[in-house]
């Protein structure tokens, strides 16, 4: 009797997992504690674990390995430190998930050319430290100690974003293995070129379905002479905004400007002992030099008084200034705490920032409408903000009332010619959207990965709706 | 007997032709001095003359005119103001010109959001006449008055790049008509998105050759409340490239940084009646508060003078600010002038910032060692540089050690891991470069081409070589 389809899957795969134990020898593991960690990631998105884990330490490795997979038709899962968000990492056609947290080397960084080159593994946090004594910084900040390659293949920005840009601006060239086993470097380290189409914007952010990045080249910065932040409240949400719309327009090059709403306050206060006002505030950051600092918070100061904002108090002293920003970045913590035996779940949207107060506002009124509670915080000047639900998962109706709202905060995000995702990515949570968000061009999208990918053995059921 | 291949080619064009005219009414040309003029640019490239003219005037014609050239396979080639450098216009099989010259119009200003929707036929002098009384203004300058659909098609950039990027980063979403005549929009108006393919980057620099621009949406910025500019002599190239990169690092967020080489200088004292020293010179300029550019000027003449610059004059008058910009814009015609009765070879290539006094210097010793003379002026703040040689055509030995000049010129900048164009981009005169700069990246880049364009109608003979 012929084997069934299913058969010769579960065949490919052993086959495939032998080659590649061959070649990786206990590198290679199917363990289920290991399989399972690697499938499943901390939303609520549900996660599958893939049949076998390697950890891969060069590109000649990973070109080999996919090389194997692409031969047995086998999915290739690239995984960097498992900290994203719309469950990209979960293996819904089984495959093999390539761990790159071993290929962790900062390979080059050049001083004079404000560049570095680095493995997929290092984390942002990793490669800060590793700078600090050359006076240069890599500014991009996505909240968790992401892995760069992560980063780079989901687009990330932050906190930072509204300054710096976001790793689409800041990534200069990448080592990626095609899904063929073929090593492509996607451009030179020149600042800019003209030559030919951008494959480095093509693969930052195509979510590991294009191919496995290797290596990457990003833009570093002097770190600058001078900091100063600062917390301002505003009567509203609206007025925060114009705030933040009158700054960036007077070209008050702020670096960081973060929206924290009064519930998220509230919540914050209790978790990181502070004693803010309960009020929808604006932390800020500015970087330049010590005159240039002291310029920024006045000018700013002066615009906020004008819509209502309190007094901005800013601290230069850097055990200041982490405190307050240590208080932003524990904002899921301090909601969770909050929540206690609830399930997060995050999620973003982006819309312009004209329409960034009325987007909160509504968004504001829908979750009171439906008995929903969940701080929001954003990343104002990108027009960017995230609303963290929680959700008891055992309870069915809290689990469908969270689902419709997502669906209607990315509709509402949409109408105002926003996207659907502005930093978390589409991964196999927001597939739903891309015909929504992107229409004819979802089918360029999809002519692309049968292009590039015919076997479409790259991070198969992800970013492309089926 | 049975029509030859050649015979078949010119009746579909015929065909096509017919259509189009009947759609497109007296829009359509097939004169020949009109075909001429946009087969032909100002380089040295040979161009070809299309087999007719369409003055196009909404995306929904531009996608009926692709539909009609899809189904008789007759070549599309895109066309702006003409002022591209590397031969992108020329027509080598023939086919239609799309002329968007009157799809001028500035569809939205958004002042909250420092955006604006433009049709690609707007130059980015005529949008910027228009954006003078909002207070904000669009920065790339590429020299030319190009229209902002052919410097999104060839990624331009110019003397402002160091400060706000280039193209790549300023356009925020585009209306494209696809080679199948589906209209599609790559992405929302929101800041940034990290939802599916960066389909905007993609088109960015694709030259026309995967569909035709039809609208376009940009970043726009604050005019600065202050600028001023000054000129700065150095002893040496090497020099003056050294306080370029301090410049940099030290976070001084300079506008533009051209650098001038004597040669350059002395013809541009001669044309526009200056009396700067004849040596390596930068042009600066800072935009910022009135105390931000103070300070900046101050910080640059400490670090100038530490690598052996002249006293840094600035000016702060509008003025005196133009007559210096004119100088440095003037550059190309005060070389002509130097040089009556030959023809202009203006190349440019990119390479890293700590190369570029290398790459320099030995592109001047190259020169003298062949007896070619021209100057080199730079986007130093990136790496970027242009040679402007001067050739009589007539003389072959000129023309082919002015060729042979560019092949070496290119080679020295991939070996310091630089690009063949910083931002002219390939067309049809640096197709023979992709290869030895992209390597396997080439075949993504054709498979790319192929699966969007299989018929291959959108600008055939440009970027990819044959």
């Amino acid at each position: 009797m012929a084997a069934s389809p299913a058969e010769l899957k579960r065949n490919s795969v052993a086959q495939a997992i032998a080659d590649l134990a061959e070649l990786l020898g206990d590198r290679l593991t199917t363990s289920q504690a290991v399989r399972d960690q690697h499938g499943n990631d901390l939303t609520w998105n549900p996660g599958q674990s893939p049949d076998a884990v390697a950890f891969v330490e060069s590109t000649e490795e990973v070109a080999k390995l996919v090389t194997i997979c692409s031969q047995y038709r086998v999915p290739v899962i690239p995984y960097g430190t498992g900290t994203s968000l719309e469950g990209h990492i979960s293996a819904p056609h089984g495959g093999v998930c390539v761990d790159v947290s071993r290929m962790n080397q900062i390979i080059a960084v050049n001083e004079l050319d404000l560049d570095c080159v680095v493995q997929p593994g290092v984390t942002r946090k990793a490669l800060n430290e590793y700078l600090r004594d050359t006076g240069l910084f890599f500014p991009i900040d996505p909240g968790a100690d992401a892995s760069i390659g992560g980063m780079t293949a989901t687009r990330a920005s932050g906190t930072n974003a509204v300054r710096y840009g976001t790793m689409r601006e800041n990534v200069l060239s990448l080592t990626v293995v095609m899904p063929n086993g073929e090593i492509v470097r996607t451009a030179r380290r020149a600042r800019k070129s003209a030559a030919g189409y951008d494959l480095t914007r093509l693969m930052v952010g195509s979510e590991g379905t294009l191919g496995v990045i290797t290596e990457v080249s990003l833009r570093l910065y002097g770190i600058p002479e001078a900091i100063s932040a600062g917390v301002c409240a505003f009567p509203s949400v609206e007025a925060a905004c114009e705030a933040v719309i009158i700054t960036i327009q007077s070209g008050i090059p702020v670096a960081r400007m973060e929206l924290v709403d009064e519930h998220q306050i509230r919540m914050s206060n209790a978790y990181s002992k502070l004693s803010l006002a309960e009020a929808p505030t604006l932390f800020l950051e500015f970087h330049g030099t010590t005159e240039g600092v002291a310029e920024q918070s006045r000018l700013f100061g002066e615009i906020a008084e004008s819509y209502g904002g309190g007094s901005f108090d800013w601290a230069t002293r850097t055990e200041d200034r982490n405190k307050l920003w240590q208080a932003r970045h524990d904002a899921f913590w301090a909601a969770k705490t909050a929540m206690p035996g609830k399930e997060s779940v995050a999620t973003d949207v982006c819309v312009p920032i004209s329409r960034l107060a009325e987007c909160v506002e509504e968004t504001r009124k829908d979750m009171e409408d439906h008995n929903l509670s969940g701080p929001i915080v954003g990343h104002v000047g990108d027009g960017n903000f995230h609303v963290v639900l929680f959700c008891d998962m055992e309870k069915q109706d809290e689990v469908d009332a969270a689902k419709a709202f997502l669906d209607r905060l990315v509709m509402r995000a949409l109408a105002m010619d926003g996207t659907c995702t502005g930093e978390h990515g589409i991964g196999s949570g927001k597939r739903k959207f891309l015909q929504a968000e992107h229409g004819a061009g979802v089918q360029v999208m999809r002519s692309i990965k049968q292009a590039i990918d015919p076997e479409n053995i790259m991070n198969p059921g992800k970013i492309l709706p089926s």
